[in-house]
């Protein structure tokens, strides 16, 4: 079957605060962007509920989309450039760069862990399904949307273009710490990508860097390591994350027992129910969400509208750091006396649980590591060259953190139960 | 009455990407931010529609509002550093200038129109009604509320306050400017704001500006000139709001002829009715909006469901310069002859109605203008000293398009018409 | 003759604060770079005296050349790329490009005003001379060496390719203005030049802009205007630029008159007889010129030393704005009185006699205006398209300012005598 | 004694490309910037001979110089305004920033290391030596100059003022990383300094840190690590620092031997004797040093004049990692036996004896150290803390350059030497 998309008559820009410009040049790419499931991606944002504790982190994975997309053309201009590249896979892996997040929902963490759904799912889904995105691919062959979504879910045969899009070093991961820094406004997120971009060096197993851009490659893995842990585990967003979760949480238990919503929960049944649904999965978005959160504000279980209200007033949780064991199964149930349950309202959460990896080669289910090519053709694994990030690579590092409403401690009328409520937080 | 908030025990910071941070050390403002009816401007886009054409724009209110009160800080800090301010006024005009767009709904302009709601009295109403912000500002004394309410809307008698936070230099702008530029990614928003920080003066008459300061300043206004027409009157954002206009119209009419809605309206009912309450209006966000409308691209009505389907799918009217009356009376004709409604779907858009003006002295309505303090003590309005102001402020710029929808154009099956109707629009 | 450098092997890259990374990919371009010729300019700032004013302006114009060549190369590229352009010609405007300013001497302006020197024929000898650069320029041909003579002359009969290197909107002014704003710290400089190399369009007579990218243009035209009227005619620049010249002035006529220099003259020597070598004048730098200005400063003719005092450590003079032909005679015959020679301490300076230029289409000698290149194919020049263009480029504005030693003045001892003068300069 | 110099009638700005503005208040500052001694700073640049490998790298330790007073007195600023300094130490601390690098010379590390000079000496002359510097300082009280003497020698008895200006986290190192990589144009010297300086803390023992800025510092120094070795120890700036040794090594040499000079020697006459007065010292700048290297140019000595057109005109040494014991010596007979004189041609190059320590707490002449203040009040070293810090805090790491001229090498005759030479160098 022939591809029936080539060249735009006439190059198409974006105007990208990180990049400058988004440059398209081909047919194929610019009708992907139209379509109604990446159009979709404008209303989830990038950083779920990070922009509660960053307000300028308001936006949304179509332009993280965009971005990952014109960092991987520019790699490949440069390979083409340097005849080191095949042209036709070209297309391949800008599209599967696209529409690599075109199966994420609102607030994904959350939805995932409560729900089970899976957005690499999803994004499989919409690629090789009845969608707008599936029709545009089809044009370029029949066996091209099973190429992408197999790029996409790292099992293309091709290892080089798995490579540029999920690796250590992928194009997505530099857009995202570029992006996330520019619109937190913090200053840790800057690397030399330029220098990057032209220190990769295409093999059969993947990318690879020549050993002289090693210091702009520990510059970008630095900014990693401080974009986790001041950006992606704040622990003022994770507060809102757990409240989050904790609606999810409450609304399906009601639902399961049989309560009765005020308002039908039309988007809502087929997640509380398990069988989601294609269709439904993509009308919802953060609009719909919240939505639904002012709506239950005015919920009859106390619980659900409490959470809600939260959330959408931003009246988080307090946070203080782990206790013991003891301390812990006391607090549960100094709560439960004081009519405040544990399960909703003292909440422990770990970030090592989010889905974010530092860069530890060896562990298993690991990306690809960062490969050095040295100037006598060798190939050596960044950790071993580099003393920074050796030492950074082997820790896991993780955070536990105890939530609670302080509002609800302080107002409980028995004093001496507050007292020792209070006295465990503080401790 | 004692005004019973002081200071922060220890100052509160923002990270933000355009002032790097915004300082808090007032009890009373920090409150401020908590309330609901603040923390609702993050579901309000500061651009609306704009983000339809610069993908970055998805910035909020709620970040402009944190931005226009940090520049009147950084304002009042230096006047009262060369003891040249009242210190007891600091807080009314802190507070003003965080508040001053509290009662924006989504896409206000369209709604405005469309509903004939004004944003400026909900501003009044939140902050003299039953709200959390109303309460907080209370406490700094009975009159406090009136106050606040009397410095947004132009009418307290302090015209150097006022002048703050409404003249044609004033933190707003300021603050738009350069967030909407820092967002978009355009680089025409920049001036030396650190500079005409440094060579504002308060006068009882309101802020003038040190003559030498003069170079900054016009760099400022042709900031202002780029921003709106590279910008805030792009057609492509045009389309969108005509498409959003046009649904908003769409909607009401069904609902005056009694045509039943498949989901009912609760949000929307008062708004048609011409009473919305406060507490229904502070409810509307653009997640809302986006709710119904996707709900509305189900419904039976075709042109609510086809406009609703344009809007939240992006795929706009293109436009083209304004035809003539004959060739729009004729346009009009052939659309109907092709079943396509023109009162929907051709429609003529003029950027001189949008809500920005430029720098217009001598018009009425007009804004307090730039006044120069010379070395010698007198004043001279700023397009007096200035080529370049003078050049772009008296000049009325107004563009007019005409918007359609070419997908629906093509489709026509006859060929003749469709002929018709192109050629009118391709002259 | 055949061509003898051709690509390199690999591309080589200069780190540029500007451009992030200037781009060898030629042989030619890389020798030309390792001239010592070109190397010299490493020794001769940017913008002469401007370090006294804007301590960030300690740029060369070394750094200055490459960031042309860089810009060239770019518009080339995009030319390129969209198959208008012949790939014969590059090398030719590369070379031209980084050449442009390769005569230039130290503080060039004060130089060639006094000792009637030109730039132009120092690059021209340079080009055609005994010189490192000559040789490697014959490498590509016997006639290559003329030819970017001719090119940087504006004699070259190809006009597109003269328009690259010398019009109102060239490689040179672009760098520069984006370079001098980098350097000195002033917001006004900046522009959207990856938008302006995108709508540059070849042309038989030179380059065009598509209309569609007029904006960006005028932004340039204002950045230009605020630059020159911010940084490049500068006051305190002037101050400095003043008693440089006097120094030279004086010295020359020392030498005519036969008085004897406690140090050798060599560099100046053939200077001031008027028959300069190419091997003087390319071993003059800034270094040199600041060594004798230092030597001098011991001189027993007490003018020169206390000119080069004050230039060296910077002890410049006042100004004040210019006063009538009768003060003038008064002042100059009270300074007489007080034993102050008005020749070199009573200088009236005008800005526009400095070598920059506003836009001025229609003047002689006028470089080749920007034309717009609209939908329809006409070619309309800017100002009659663009307001704020009309508005500046008519305007010849002049700045004369008169500069004296106000230490000099203060240290008058005649009470009524110092009072007049200081009568006269502060009316 | 009583203190003259008050403050500034009105505040004096510098416009700075790194700060934005520099600040002056007192006229005791502003006096000290206008001395000679400081002007001269303006001919010396900040990074040697860097600006042969970067060549924005252009800027004088006049910026820099007045960068660290900035810094310092943002510090003070914020201590002022919490209360927790003593208002009288001001500007002490102020001059002494503004002043610690007053007695550097050109090119200091050479000459250092040559001469036996040493900038600490010179700049205790100039503070209370015969100069204009001291001579403002007195008008503070007599025993003001040597103070100001004490805090930059790090003597003074309060440790929280030495601290300011001499630590591992001090105003002078915030300031060149800032700077440095502004010009140089690298991203690495980055470091969100607003934070930094928000989270310092008074104490007697010299400045602390709040913990909970721990992840800045952290950046801080891992851009310091950064610019260490991809500018500082940067391989072709060390190429150029060590043909500029052999120059004067060479002179000495040959002044020592009797050699005679074509052009007297004066500026060098009293550093070869090795009794350079303070004046002879001052007149050094980097012009004086140009010049008399491209006189040299024209020396009989083949050796000398050789290496000055090595560096005037940028021929520089190419380099290879160091080779064993038993090859360097043979490289060196091969040299011999080509008729290059291998104690000027092949030279050893270690990075780690260049004048830039990493954070290195504990050993001897060691900084103040980085201390972290926790919430409880415990102070706790950073590299105790911090993983990244630990990590590049222990390993002194050095690099060892073999240099040599290829050119010199390529020219020799006989095939078998210079075959032999080669194979070691490219083993």
């Amino acid at each position: 079957m022939a591809k029936l998309l080539g060249k735009l008559h006439e190059e198409k820009v974006f105007k990208d605060p990180v990049h400058r410009y988004i440059h398209v040049r081909d047919e194929l790419i610019w009708r992907l962007i139209g379509t109604r499931e990446f159009q979709r991606l404008r209303r989830i944002r990038q950083l779920g509920t990070t922009y509660l504790t960053f307000h300028g982190a308001e936006h949304s994975r179509f332009s993280h989309s965009l971005g990952v997309y014109e960092i991987t053309r520019r790699i490949i201009d440069i390979f083409q450039e340097k005849k080191t590249w095949d042209p036709e896979k070209r297309l391949l892996v800008l599209s599967a760069a696209l529409l690599h997040d075109v199966g994420h929902g609102p607030f994904s963490h959350s939805f995932e862990k409560v729900f089970g759904v899976d957005h690499e799912e999803f994004s499989r889904d919409i690629i090789l399904g009845d969608t707008e995105v599936h029709r545009v691919l089809l044009q370029m062959g029949e066996d091209f949307p099973v190429q992408v979504a197999e790029v996409i879910a790292k099992t293309h045969r091709d290892k080089l273009i798995v490579s540029l899009i999920s690796s250590q070093i992928d194009a997505d991961r530099m857009d995202y710490l570029l992006r996330d820094a520019y619109f937190t406004g913090v200053s840790y997120g800057n690397f030399d990508i330029e220098r990057i971009l032209r220190v990769m060096r295409p093999t059969e197993d993947g990318v690879v860097i020549k050993s002289s851009g090693m210091h702009a490659v520990e510059d970008y893995i630095m900014s990693r390591y401080q974009m986790y842990w001041q950006v992606y585990f704040h622990p003022v967003t994770r507060s809102a994350e757990v409240i989050l979760s904790k609606i999810l949480h409450r609304a399906k238990e009601l639902y399961e027992t049989g309560y009765t919503f005020k308002r039908e929960l039309s988007h809502f049944k087929t997640l509380f129910d398990g069988n989601v649904s294609l269709h439904d999965y993509i009308s919802l978005d953060e609009g719909v969400i919240h939505y639904y959160f002012q709506d239950w504000m005015e919920e009859e279980d106390s619980i659900l509208s409490d959470l809600c209200h939260r959330f959408i007033d931003r009246k988080l949780f307090k946070y203080t750091e782990m206790v013991s064991f003891t301390d812990g199964h006391l607090l549960s149930s100094y709560f439960t006396e004081a009519g405040i349950n544990p399960k909703y309202y003292l909440v422990v959460d770990s970030s090592s649980d989010l889905p974010y990896d530092f860069y530890r080669p060896g562990e298993k289910e690991e990306r690809l590591p960062i490969n050095l090519l040295k100037p006598n053709g060798d190939i050596r694994e960044l950790s071993r060259e580099s003393d920074v990030v050796e030492a950074i690579s082997g820790k896991r590092r993780t955070d536990h953190k105890l939530y609670y409403p302080l509002d609800l401690i302080e107002a409980i009328e028995d004093i001496t139960l507050k007292s020792k409520i209070k006295e465990i937080l503080n401790r």
